[in-house]
């Protein structure tokens, strides 16, 4: 990005890392844990952090449309920054897979959205074979462009805490995120943009966690991937990707060989997780945390609640903390996908509009 | 709040000032044009200002319930927090009147949801009845420490803009959000917080709008009412308010006389928008800026194309400038209300999975 580059922005990034202290003390092991909340974005996910760059470098190149293929989350962005750049945005969704609030999003940011019959990976196929062949720039994360502005989210988890964590759970799909992540440590760590962590100490509990205890200036990368959806940990694609986690649902991911390479250069792990074991970390989050996240972002925190025993108790020798700093990626907003929300909780109970009655089936006391 | 409060905080706040340049030339007069996007807080909407300070007062106060009726954001903010401050919550909303995002919120934040038969001004009633007899911390905006939270928004923007806007457009419902600017912008002016201006300068265009150029340190207030739930222009209560905004669908605002009092001490206007008005300026902004808001926000901008006129042309001497700042209030994040969204756009077109077919519905050439 130059001085010449028109800069199409939403004020994307700067997203809160929320400490989980309640989760922390639920899943009952001495850590620090933090939620890097990225549906406080414009359009509710991390995407955003990309999009702003994709698009303003295809405005700067005389670009005119945009197209990708989405489960829904790049979709809304794309939508929303094309349309704050005058482009036209068009977008292949896998029919009847995708949330209603994502939906809604690019068809309210004015997208020109077709319902594929097909999956999410056919419909990648068809928009890479169209931006070769037509004018038009691909805006999906095989865009270098989109990697280097979702990689800032490691930079600022790094200046907020003062310090790397120890491990970072993150929801795998597409696998651009964790790709994206691993380069901003690296990079961070590296020096390169002159970036430099100028707290000595974490935020709290400092005096628990001083710098000078760390050994490892680069985090273990723990990616997750759904059990119906996980074609990096059985490493082949997944014909037919099933999960509730319709934003990971994606069985040959473009990002495959940086993920395994993020993965074996941090010492970390790509694991997978169930769709029950996705619905109790989401119900967890919002029920004992006050934070609301699709699902596919709660694959981090299952991931972590799975591993906990490995973190908690890491090779003698290492140079490992026992009290681990540990960040878990919420990639999307809960109203992303309301419908899930409604359908995992209870209903609400009718009531005349009566003071007496309601206070009796509350069963307080005066 | 002191040293000794616990606070339950999300991270709220601090949300982007967006400039508008695509609407400041759709609309067509000369004005800076900034959204206050409050859709940018931890459950999407401007409520979360307000309500990390009454739980955490209510915390200190050793409550452990707190109620409120609520039109769905203030229901989906306090059980949020609730949750995270470990408190039961109590919500009493409009059966049947409560966009799906904002219901999907209180139920999976775990909020005991009573659907009342009857409207948000009755179930105001109620909460208010229980909170008086009952060991229950009321948490509407009838809770003092939720204004203190919310004027908080006023600052930021005298903070990024190095100066009060002009104008500022604002939507008008229980009431509880223009009190509360006012308030903010108030105290910013007389220095009650030792909080000053830092820059003398606006952030962009400065050359046009030098500090000294600002003959008053004080926006006037534009609050819009739909035209189906008008109580405070029409100068009576409504009995059944009706509008597609569904956030200030209220008849009986409970800071009516702040708001008299915030219009009449700033020099501004309390008027109406139409619900066309309010879905044609909430269409302006996604597909225009790339902003999705929740109806109701739209009622800001709304007003504004209906005063841009009187706005444009201020009277002669007064002291106005003819290139005026104005800052509109987005309350509440698009995702809040997926089904206003979908209803208001076209429909994705279903497509077979096949490039060639899709290229020739795109009209582009090679």
């Amino acid at each position: 990005v130059s001085g010449k580059t028109p800069v199409v922005t939403l004020l994307e990034g700067d997203t809160p890392l929320i400490r989980a202290r309640n989760l922390e003390e639920k899943i009952g092991f001495a850590a620090q844990i933090y939620l890097k909340y990225e549906g406080m974005n414009p359009t509710g996910s991390f995407k955003d952090r990309g999009m702003t760059v994709a698009i303003s470098k295809a405005a700067e190149a005389g670009s005119s449309t945009v197209i990708c293929a989405s489960t829904g989350n790049t979709s809304a962005s794309a939508a929303a920054y094309a349309a704050r750049a005058k482009m036209r945005c068009i977008v292949l969704i896998p029919d009847g897979a995708i949330a209603l609030g994502k939906l809604s999003q690019a068809l309210a940011h004015g997208a020109e959205v077709f319902a594929v019959s097909g999956n999410f990976d056919e419909a990648l196929k068809i928009v890479r074979e169209l931006s070769e062949n037509y004018p038009l720039t691909l805006v999906n994360s095989l865009n270098p462009y989109r990697i280097e502005g979702q990689k800032t989210a490691a930079f600022e988890i790094i200046e907020t805490l003062g310090r790397a964590p120890d491990f970072h759970f993150i929801p795998v799909g597409n696998a651009g995120n964790i790709t994206a992540y691993w380069k901003g440590y690296k990079e961070f760590a590296s020096g390169k943009f002159g970036l430099k962590v100028e707290s000595g100490k974490l935020k709290d509990d400092s005096a628990h966690y001083p710098l000078s205890a760390i050994h490892r200036p680069l985090p273990h990368m723990m990616g997750f991937q759904a059990e119906g959806a996980a074609p990096i940990v059985r490493g082949a694609p997944v014909e037919k990707p099933q999960t509730v986690a319709t934003a990971i649902r994606i069985g040959n991911p473009a990002s495959w060989r940086q993920a395994v390479a993020a993965r074996d250069e941090s010492g970390g792990v790509i694991g997978i997780v169930t769709d029950d074991e996705i619905l109790s970390a989401y119900k967890l989050l919002s029920s004992m945390e006050g934070v609301f996240c699709e699902p596919a972002s709660a694959a981090s925190v299952a991931g972590l609640i799975k591993y906990k025993n490995v973190i908690a108790n890491p090779a003698k020798g290492g140079g490992k903390q026992s009290h681990p700093v540990v960040v878990c990626t919420l990639t999307g907003h809960g109203l992303k996908d309301p419908d899930c929300a409604v359908k995992n909780a209870s209903r609400p109970v009718s009531v005349p509009c009566d003071a007496k009655k309601i206070i009796s089936l509350l069963r307080i006391k005066q």
